[in-house]
């Protein structure tokens, strides 16, 4: 058990905003509040999943949205521990400890919040190792742990409990609750037993995002290049060097899409690279060929000090190293894929393990649900 | 106690069908479906509310929905017995009786089949007296019942419930869930006690109805006038006998809205009628006057039969009877008014009650909302 303190989460967001692939939200407002709740209420206990019996409950807490509403909503507690508690209601008994759904963006701090004000401990992990924007894109979707039951909240006091036939079935209900909630909601789902997270929970990936964020401070204060650390950190890759030309944005409410267009910088000889996402970055591409794909991550930070840059900052001028890091191995399955590849956002391609000999294929033609 | 058979539904149907004021949804569907629970499960239990103790719990169960989606999505009873069984476990108490939230239309013979099914009472009363398209205008709003905690369903399954702070948050959320859910569901709401019901409840409309649609199937059966005989089993005036001439409708999903227009008989030298609608009749006016608006109710029945013609069934070349008839007292209160009045719908207009000298006013400029 590590006790995680207020100034422990500098790192951890910086490294979760790395592990959201310009998407899942900024991690900064809500480790504000993780900070001002730990302040008030104490460190968050930090365990690991040996801590637990086979049928203590674990609940993850998440805000839904899309993440350009969640900057002009600031996040609050009270929605969160609402939604736990309906949840524990609906199900009968109280929650043993929280989990973060996704470890990066916003939701892997939101958690650190209610960890603090309730006193449950936190799982170090998450079910998805990185951010997606739907949330059946789960790893517990593909270990046959259901999102229902699932209580939404909003920081009026609505409360509604979802169940749901299956976990698509929940994204839509949610998606459209969400928006009468006015874009952005708190969400307690995906409840499951040690048991079962067992067979759907990365471990240690809250630890992973504090390290990699830590390797970033580390090199800016030695005046090192916090870009190679943060590789080092991540055992990512550098797909691309550039400055932004051009972002083409939209957002329907439900999801921030877009394309960002980068220009190489001289050690490119001028190449350019076409970066598409759906709230996070999920495809990387130059005119000849795919660099990086879902479900691997892609990364945009800034050149000289590695700070992560979300799909909605991006902006031209912007010097930016584009980086990829292989997924988690349980996203690279034929039903994963189904779930989180390429095709189901669109994109005409088949998906190439970043770093495999074959994952310079040809650029599919444009996609189909792609601006 | 009155026991309600199989051959009961009759003219409780047609009688909910005029109480339905062209909205509500035909009943039709909701009667066979009635019927067939009857004869499988036996008949329903018709009381009063003086058979029940002052806590006893009563649920409304009701389809929600534009009634043109209702029509081609069949009513099914098993996920009403759903979200009436997850309400039950939501309050953690189960139904004593169960009531029609509204007496017009589609809803009041819904609950039939829930009572046949489940040998749970029907409360001889309804909440609102009438039809009306949105789910907070219900005597139970004036009273301060609340419609939440409701539980929806739908046929596939999902089932959700709603706590929203008020009933009219309540309406929000229950139309987007309702769309998801392929535009209609089923939904258990306004759960009160029998104390509680005592002040919202019009009793007896039950039984109303069922008088109303005899006195019909009476002068059919004797070849006197059957739009007379409804006139004197409802106490309503013909407002104007014409033929249709032109209907505009449009459905967004939510309700069907639309204007018909009229052309009198002789007897009226030619004169116009136009009627507007939202689900429900709301407003009927000649060039020169109102001759009757929401609150009170407008029904269309054909001049011969009285069968009633719902708003979805109007069209060119039917000859219609359009008939007032005075709401319940309840509805002319300043509050009752606000939550149903013209103005909410966006007529530009003080409500006159039916009958008054000074209903024949002169009507306003069109409509806001209105087509």
């Amino acid at each position: 058990m590590t006790l995680i303190q207020a100034e422990d989460m500098e790192a951890i967001a910086l490294g979760a905003a790395v592990y959201g692939t310009g998407g899942g939200g900024d991690p900064y407002l809500g480790k504000l509040l993780a900070q001002n709740t730990i302040r008030a209420h104490g460190p968050v206990r930090l365990i690991t999943l040996d801590a637990l019996e086979n049928q203590d409950l674990i609940v993850p807490v998440a805000l839904v949205g899309a993440p350009t509403v969640m900057l002009e909503k600031l996040p609050e507690i009270d929605p969160l521990v609402l939604a736990l508690r309906r949840l524990e209601t609906r199900l009968g008994r109280r929650a043993k400890a929280l989990v973060s759904i996704e470890v990066g963006g916003l939701n892997s701090v939101i958690p650190f919040s209610v960890a603090s004000l309730t006193g449950l401990p936190l799982l170090d992990g998450d079910t998805l190792g990185r951010a997606f924007p739907e949330l059946q894109m789960s790893l517990c979707t593909l270990a046959g742990i259901g999102a229902c039951p699932m209580a939404l909240a909003d920081e009026k006091g609505n409360a509604l409990t979802v169940d749901a036939v299956d976990n698509r079935s929940a994204e839509r209900f949610v998606r459209s609750i969400t928006m009468d909630m006015g874009g952005a909601s708190y969400a307690a789902l995906y409840a499951m037993t040690a048991t079962q997270a067992r067979q759907a929970l990365l471990p240690g990936t809250i630890r992973m995002t504090q390290r990699c964020g830590q390797a970033v401070f580390d090199a800016r204060a030695r005046l090192g290049n916090p870009v190679s650390a943060l590789l080092q950190a991540t055992g990512g890759q550098c797909l691309f060097e550039g400055k932004v030309m051009d972002v083409q944005r939209r957002t329907d409410g439900r999801f921030n899409r877009g394309v960002a267009q980068l220009q190489g910088l001289d050690q490119h000889q001028g190449g350019t690279l076409e970066v598409l996402f759906q709230n996070e970055f999920l495809l990387a591409r130059t005119p000849q060929q795919v660099l990086c794909s879902t479900p691997d991550l892609i990364v945009a930070v800034d050149l000289e000090t590695a700070e992560p840059i979300t799909g909605e900052q991006m902006r031209y001028g912007l010097r930016v190293a584009m980086l990829g890091i292989a997924c988690a191995p349980a996203w690279r399955t034929p039903q994963a894929l189904d779930l989180a590849g390429p095709r189901h956002f669109g994109y005409d391609i088949d998906y190439r393990p970043l770093g495999s000999p074959s994952s310079n294929q040809a650029a599919g033609p444009t996609a189909r649900g792609a601006p």
